[in-house]
């Protein structure tokens, strides 16, 4: 096996290794050689190479996502390391492991006027869990010795530079198994910042360090007994009660739990599309029950308690519901972070849900209460109404919609798209067999494709993207990668724009509004999916599309796209009706 | 005439045209709806919308790289502003003026959850020259005030809100104004963050504020008296003194100045081809006189004084060869910083060169020397041998790059891209009649295609840019832009993957190497110009290239794409023979 010479390098990969980081995703450089020879030669990793670095750290996302554990990012020095910043944000909110190795310039070397050089250390600080800024032995030893009194002989001055060697080596190793521990225990992104000088690329046989290893300190999260007690007092005296649950993991809740939950009169479990739960006595797709309500009809769904987990809410309804109309309690629970999303946040549980919910749910007494019984039939209005609006309306967004989530096979994995994407898909009750995911961290247009294609690597599951047009585009790039799996799917709602614009309060059809809001074209995913090797299908109604599925699914040589068009002039009178249809 | 109803945004905007800044960059949002129906309704701006927040970025700095004067970009919140940094770190090390305006959530919304929602404030740190993070009135007030005595009665609380409103609007003037004044008396990017609340979409047909503008202070650089009889003092006693050009703007240095170094026999001029400076006795394509030298020759070139001047240096070898050979002095002269590239930097003179150049030449006694006719010697020969060469090589990059650059017609504008890109072209002693620009502030491959673009539309020569394959489909999003002049030029050199890291030393032609380093692939330009609406052509042998040209700057109703396919297994083996067979 080959290691690269640079005792640096071998310390990252061993660590790496160690620390059981598989996936590690390359981008290419001449800075990172050491890096990149050192992943590359050990066929204990998986690498892949990733050209454009906004892409890569998606992509990596999208493994971590799935593996929930860290995957690792290389790249070179400069503004390489710029590029990941939209996935490291989206990493930090979303609670993905991430570990960004960027190669940089020893330090006598920056700053003066070196190509591909700029001020790497702590280049995240506003979105990253911890930075770690490694040192080159020989810059640190000539900083370090200046201050140290003149040396009396050489004798002493060597056996001092060996101990400065030997403690910044104990350095660097300290501050990478920090920053990967963090990664691991807090589930974050977390950037460890590399100099190497020249030469890059030599190799060698046998390592020549031997890291120490630090092993992840698990925290033991309990809940005391007396916020327990109070919190099963509170409840139980609750005659309204409501779970609200976000970006969730697929079975991250035992279904014991779900069902005490579900068949609780004095309890509405409201699910986001996103959350992954099920249970036919839930309130999926919010929107739909809240966006006709008046404010006699808010005062009577507004609970005493809310008790929230999960990741961030994308309903902006029921967000503007909780904070005027406020709960008297709110508990968010959660391993991490509790967000006052209603500025009513009085409980932050630390804790997992799921382990919350096995010490709460046993001591809870169902409440008799007529609170489920009235939103219960509201549903079931609703859902027919829907049902019947549905029947009636034109191929449209909406339209479409439904037909897509129908059509998408059992027991695979769905990524959704920001913007309308992810809204319209909160409309529908979703085939429970779904595994959902979509980038809520940062709800950016910016890398949904990237991370789909990484989900599609890790997952064993066939993975489908529904994607709008503006959101693919942005990140076309993401089809540059040679690790795309046949089985993978793209569904682009081509409303040729951003369709989500003509449903906020602009001033639609006047050529300012098509132009710097709706940012109207007439682009196509036609010579992308030529380009980078896709089999390439459109359709521009209701019977094309359902003709379609009978073979967008079947086994393929290559990846496939399918492009939806749909008349963007229609899409938002359809759904502002919608809304007024369903109340 | 609309202005937005929010009097932060007609704040911002208005302060923009009191300093003239017209070409505002504008990406889709809706946080951002203040500024966007602000900028876009009001006829002194020219506004552009461009989707993708990273392309954005670099073609509002092509713009202001041409203009020479700050352009704005305006987003909506969260990761949208993160893809702005790629440019933003370019803007700072080329000394290029953006202001970036940022629409920020009110401070209230920000860290409870909601979507599109990052920490914005300060964001840029590490590459900005200001940041101001303005305020929204409602915070603000409700944490001045919770600061103060509780008030006496109503009246006294209502006069003391209305005090801190003025206050906040005097607050958010001043940040407005000392950053804009800092992009322009420092030319580099700075960062306005803007926080909004809802409404975000009224309009209102009169301003309601009327904000105080300040002034930019013009900074009078003088150069003392004693520093300039120093400099004058230690230049006519040395014999050998070489003066470096990096990156410089066209026509920036009198005619006269120039004539003045070029007679003196013991000064040598080196160009960069970025320098734009050209005198038949400067020494361009510093690399050729270089690349073959030995320790005696280095000895024999080493100057006494190295007088610097413009931005980054490409030509690693001179790096390399004034490191080892230090000169006894470097001076380096500039308005706004020094990099000590050599490690010998001994004065930063502030000051423009031309100025510079005005008060110190007149002073100087030509030397009697050999230093310039030596070299002049080896550069004739080089020349003839380069002549030599490229006459017999094969059609591979270095061929091409001799066709090209000789077929690019007088008096139009080079975009070069990164890495081999702008190293092939410093081999050639290029057409003096071109204006010649390169990214070379960080030296990435991320922005050169919006760059250009940018540069294209702002400036009336044609503009054509060179570039990389690996460059070129890194920012292909660049293309989604639809101010893209008819007479717009792109050259891609395809050699099947990233052709500089074949002369790096790696390990050649294994799969690793093919994979992660060189990163090969069998893409072309061909659908994205179908996408995009470019004529697309390629060639891959001489005799088609030469041909191409004669329609290939024709006038046309489109943009134009030439794509120049040169084998890659050739490439380096020609490029390291060139080097041997110059010597």
């Amino acid at each position: 096996m080959k290691y690269p010479k640079i005792p640096l390098a071998q310390t990252v990969i061993q660590l790496c290794k160690a620390k059981s980081i598989k996936h590690i995703i390359i981008s290419p450089g001449s800075r990172n050689a050491p890096l990149t020879i050192g992943f590359t030669n050990n066929p204990y990793f998986k690498c892949y190479s990733i050209v454009d670095e906004r892409c890569a750290a998606f992509f990596a996302l999208g493994i971590a996502q799935q593996l929930q554990e860290p995957t690792a990012l290389v790249c070179t020095s400069g503004s390489a390391l710029l590029n990941y910043y939209p996935a490291v944000a989206e990493a930090f909110y979303s609670d993905i492991p991430l570990i960004v190795l960027s190669a940089d310039r020893p330090k006598h070397l920056i700053g003066i006027g070196d190509g591909q050089t700029i001020n790497q250390q702590n280049i995240f600080e506003n979105h990253i869990l911890y930075s770690a800024n490694l040192k080159l032995d020989l810059d640190e030893e000539i900083e370090v010795e200046e201050e140290l009194p003149i040396f009396k002989n050489l004798e002493n001055k060597l056996e001092k530079l060996l101990g400065l060697k030997q403690g910044i080596q104990d350095y660097n190793e300290t501050e990478i198994n920090k920053a990967v521990n963090i990664a691991f225990s807090k589930m974050g992104p977390v950037h460890i910042n590399i100099p190497f000088d020249e030469p890059l690329y030599d190799r060698i046989d046998e390592p020549t360090v031997n890291p120490t290893t630090v092993s992840v300190e698990k925290q033991e999260l309990k809940i005391e007994t007396n916020i327990l007690n109070e919190c099963i007092r509170d409840w139980n005296a609750a005659s309204k009660k409501m779970v609200l649950v976000g970006v969730s993991r697929p079975n991250s809740i035992e279904q014991k739990w779900l069902d005490v939950l579900a068949k609780d009169d004095s309890v509405l479990v409201f699910t986001e599309t996103t959350s992954n739960l099920h249970h036919n006595n839930f309130f999926p797709s919010i929107d739909k029950i809240i966006a006709p309500l008046k404010d006699e009809d808010f005062k009577s769904l507004q609970p005493d308690i809310i008790l929230t987990f999960g990741g961030l809410i994308v309903s902006k309804k029921i967000k503007a519901f909780l904070r005027k109309y406020k709960p008297q309690q709110h508990w968010h629970i959660d391993v991490k972070k509790a967000n006052d999303t209603f500025f009513s946040l009085n409980r932050f549980i630390q804790s997992s849900p799921n382990q919350f919910l096995s010490k709460f749910l046993p001591e809870i007494q169902s409440k008799k209460s007529d609170y489920k019984k009235i939103w219960s039939s509201v549903k079931e209005t609703r859902a027919y109404k829907h049902a019947n609006y549905l029947s009636k309306i034109d191929f449209t967004d909406l339209k479409a919609f439904e037909i897509i989530l129908k059509a998408i096979p059992n027991n695979t994995v769905l990524q959704l798209g920001n913007s309308s994407t992810v809204r319209y898909a909160q409309l529908f009750d979703l085939n429970k067999t779904l595994d959902v995911f979509c980038n809520r961290g940062t709800s950016g247009i910016d890398g949904s494709t990237s991370t789909a294609i990484g989900c599609a690597v890790a997952n064993d599951k066939q993975t489908t993207l529904i994607s709008g047009d503006l959101s693919f585009i942005y990140d076309s790039n993401a089809l540059w990668n040679s690790y795309i799996p046949n089985n993978f799917r793209i569904i682009i709602i081509n409303n040729q724009g951003g369709g989500i614009f003509r449903i906020l309060p602009g001033h639609k059809n006047t050529k300012n509004f098509d132009t710097y809001f709706e940012t109207k074209h007439q682009l196509t995913a036609k010579y992308l999916c030529k380009m980078y090797g896709f089999e390439y299908n459109y359709v521009s109604n209701e019977s094309g599309l359902k003709n379609n599925f009978n073979s967008f699914y079947s086994l393929s040589q290559k990846p496939k796209l399918l492009e939806i068009f749909t008349p963007k002039n229609l899409n938002d009178e359809v759904l502002l009706q919608y809304f007024k249809s369903i109340s």
